[in-house]
């Protein structure tokens, strides 16, 4: 707490009585500028809750600690590494999740997937529930879409990762997918962070637009405080004045955020740039920052594809892309993995 | 669709092309510095699904119907008015929801609630289950909440309005409360959006701080949608990099918003400012924009309150807010109600 | 400074080390999420410029003390009166300074002038010297229009602002203007700033589109630390992603702002909104946060004007919004004075 | 220009007629939703200034041309190569311009420019005219700071690169550096750009912190249009909601602008993250993603610096860096060019 300049001895003592009244240890330190109040204790959301910043004489109240603790690195200094079938985030691998924005049908995502696979992912993605900013646009195929997605994972060998939008679908979801996506929309989404919380799979975490990178932990603090450490971070753009891009993508957030938590960290440069023609920049750009995977979206024919066609790219773009983040990541000491050739002879060898 | 300067007639035709295949109508329009493509029809969510920025050739795509139809003001002229009990939001009226940001407990929320209401409330608000961004911070007491606010509407005679955060809970909380309040952390919840959709209770909606008016006037099209026209708007600020105050209200919202829609508009300026000295001139500035009312947080002892302490007004102050903007909306030809004296007396008069 | 937790003793001693040498008294406070040092002394420049966030161990670097001293309410407590010949911003005047954006020519000045006086203007307005985004946009006729002004002032009795955009030309506009006003664009060109400190004439300091209210005050310290203390401070909007008006009125800053300087703060609805429709709802917003003036666009004939036309006030819509925050200051206590009816007869009297 | 739906065909007509009465071809199209009136003509800056947004009838204008041309690829379409001695920006080099942020004084300076150069550095940058947020800031030592870099550049053999913040003194420096650097505080500030467009040296123009890209390509425009094309554009950070860095690097700038101007772009790692460790990251991020050089802060001995201590990189950490960003440059075909081991042996073989 900083007292304003001026503050009386009553003022002060208010403070000071306040925080020993809740149990807080207090550390006063009288400058020329200013007075400062410290409390110390480890309870940040209750001191937070006291609201000494409308207390008389109070300048600002300025907070030392974090809000949150099993994902910050000072609790768990090593690296998780999240295992997903063979492909693991984290540690050194840089994998790349890719395919359709949407599950459209069968047929058609099946081919997706193949297309993925041959140029490169290691994880599909695709999403069957579908949060869009119309009622009237496309909702997703729901659990139909999920089935063509474990089609898919039978298929290509590949595991798969698909939004989650509502506690409820939960389960349902956790039975098809290996990794169930929080969107931007619902980062702050408590009740379904904390049904994540109760799961034993990976979650991909992605940051909401409008959240800070420590409420993004905070977010991400949820889950792990259910009993669930697997939890990829996802930066995927947040909400600035500019507006050429869909979304600023906010390149810090990777160097930063991997400062201050263990968990892994990967970029979805598709929906910051909003327009395919800027996503290999995108990307190139999040693994040349020490990102540890991509998030993609891939479409046989972007032209014909129904939901966020022009940030797709072709599987020749995808191709051409993975090249150039492969050969960044050994820069670094980093891998990107490719899928293996034939996943039913891989298995036969 | 414009078009690049330079854009080649096999580009332009290919876009034509694809618009027609669509069923939309196409009208060309070729000047000087670019080719604009115009594209009639009425499904713009079909439209921005195939991606045309992405074209070669194609150098923007610009949107010139709305996103949203029902909650518009050229498919509904007239404002609504939603009523809840003898209270109206919209038609000159401009009522005032007050109370704890949280029901912390019962006698605490009843003493609370009478409070308010003495200093000017005709609404009461209170959170049974409360969003927090850390989860070691209290989330509320659920539906004992929800019970206390039902006593406390008996002991008043005052509407409750309180929050909702997941579609399963949508009945539970339209059994006790009055008005239904979707968080700003929940804008973009759709499966919420929807299950509000399907009850016929009153919702606030409020913007999330990371939304355009666009988004958020859509959001409010899921309720309208699923046939629920009794939708109160709610600014309560939006995220910039101004962080001297917790958000930064966005006051041009009221006439904007009432420009493009007939659904109420109210103001928290509470949270927005997140300082209780700010307060009341950021609630005297909205009802001068025009709102429709205001949700403003009061504690009995504001310094012993466990949630957003320290932007809740003390009875004092929130009196003495009250008396300015009853004075401000009457320069506007506009009435904010007062409380009847004693409902029971009043009821029996 | 706050230390990072598991801090070593090394990495603590090697900042208290640093900040005694630069003489700054060091208090140091040990708690059980982290350490704080406090640095004490008057110098924050001096201590920012020594980077102790990049040291070892340390976590972040919190700023106590502001950084101006001459604009702060706790240097000057008392408001600061700005007079304008028989005009004065604070002190409870909440004068309104009114007339077209650029001055266009002279017969179309001068009609603007009188039509502004007859509406209720006490200051006029008009831009000799224009920042224009586009090197091709009507430049203003420089000294040329300033003559104009000085005639206009003559016809009308009313002060005249207007904006000067370098350091050479401040003695010029000196010359002609009752006013010197630094646009948005300016706010932090520091010659400029100190040009203006070295006059006597009262300044209106535009804050910049992407400043903080901190920056702002700084920024006008940079006048009064050159001595003149005439500045009067004007809040414009500020750029967000919100895209519908043209810029965010931050109406906070009004209070904000007020809490932290003695100087007057006055508000300019037309550049924030960009539109003339939601001016006046952003006046009225502005007068009951309780500003002390307003800066507002007015053209005879809007749709003819050459710059920023579709912002600028009819002037019967002008008058309409005059008798509104007229209505509104009398609540607060306050007066939007009008100008005297014929100058000439009043010097008579 | 797109009509409200149900716009009269008055109001309709009202538009055609002005836009016809301005010169400007008038092309319409009526579709379901909305009436859309396209003017066709070069002059955009006129078209603005009408104010059309403002007619009755008239929901919104929308700019399909853009407010620059020289700059613009479409009118320039191959790569500028801006050359400074032996360096050249553009056309697959990526030169880095390193050094303090302040010309502190001689000998620290001459020593900073020494090892700058030992480590990579190909230019060198330090300020003699600093802009600081407050008037007790060091504010640069002036034009004994230019005769410091002068001596640099002697000793070192390489191009200097420094600040320059008014007109006034466009002449002085560009007598001492070889390219001039606009500050993003003055990235609008019309008068210095202009004075810019009248010498023949490089110009690096940084895009001020609250500037959208399309205003940057303007502010580039004024000095095009003044008849010096040798302008390289910098990115570096631009204000948002996130506050662990000092601004946010626009990484999707490069990508954008590099598609909408042939000139080089560069950007600056240092400012946009203000704090050391996280500079090679982004730098690392910004070449990945295709910038065409880099500025960055280097400090012999960064804790000592007096300017922006805690973002400048140590010599060893900016050696590491270097190493890194060749690699990544490489692996995209470009090549960051090392200096001369030493200047005066290099002319003599």
């Amino acid at each position: 707490m900083v007292m304003r300049k001026g503050a009386t001895d009553e003022e002060i003592q208010a403070v000071v009585d306040r925080l020993q009244k809740e149990g807080f240890g207090v550390h006063l330190s009288r400058g020329v500028e200013a007075t400062v109040i410290g409390a110390i204790g480890e309870d940040r959301a209750r001191l937070e809750a006291l609201g000494l910043e409308a207390y008389p004489g109070v300048e600002k109240v300025m907070k030392v600690t974090k809000p949150y603790k099993l994902v910050s690195r000072e609790f768990h200094p090593e690296d998780t590494v999240v295992r997903v079938g063979n492909v693991q985030f984290g540690g050194g691998e840089v994998p790349v999740i890719a395919g359709p924005c949407a599950v459209e049908g069968r047929e058609a995502y099946l081919e997706a997937a193949l297309a993925a696979k041959a140029a490169g992912a290691t994880v599909l993605r695709g999403g069957a529930f579908k949060p869009r900013s119309s009622p009237y646009s496309f909702q997703g195929l729901g659990e139909e879409g999920l089935k063509i997605l474990a089609e898919a994972r039978e298929l290509t060998g590949l595991p798969v990762c698909t939004e989650v939008m509502d506690p409820e679908s939960v389960p349902l979801v956790a039975e098809y997918a290996d990794i169930l996506q929080v969107g931007a929309r619902n980062g702050q989404n408590y009740p379904l962070l904390k049904a994540l919380g109760r799961i034993r799979k990976p979650v991909l975490l992605k940051r909401g637009f409008g959240m800070t990178i420590e409420e993004w932990l905070s977010a991400a603090e949820y889950i792990l405080a259910g009993g669930n450490d697997q939890v990829i971070l996802c930066e995927r753009g947040i909400r600035t004045f500019e507006a050429s891009t869909r979304f600023t993508l906010d390149i810090s957030a990777v160097p930063v955020a991997k400062g201050l938590t263990h968990l892994p960290v990967v970029v979805d440069p598709s929906h910051a740039a909003g327009k395919r023609a800027w996503v290999p920049a995108l990307a190139r750009a999040a693994v040349a920052a020490g990102c540890d995977g991509l998030e993609v979206e891939v479409h046989p024919r972007p032209d014909e594809s129904i939901s966020d066609a022009a940030q797709a790219l072709s599987p020749e773009m995808f191709k051409a892309m993975m090249d150039e983040v492969a050969a960044i990541a050994s820069v670094l000491g980093r891998r990107v993995p490719l899928p293996d050739a034939d996943p039913v002879r891989a298995a036969a060898d």
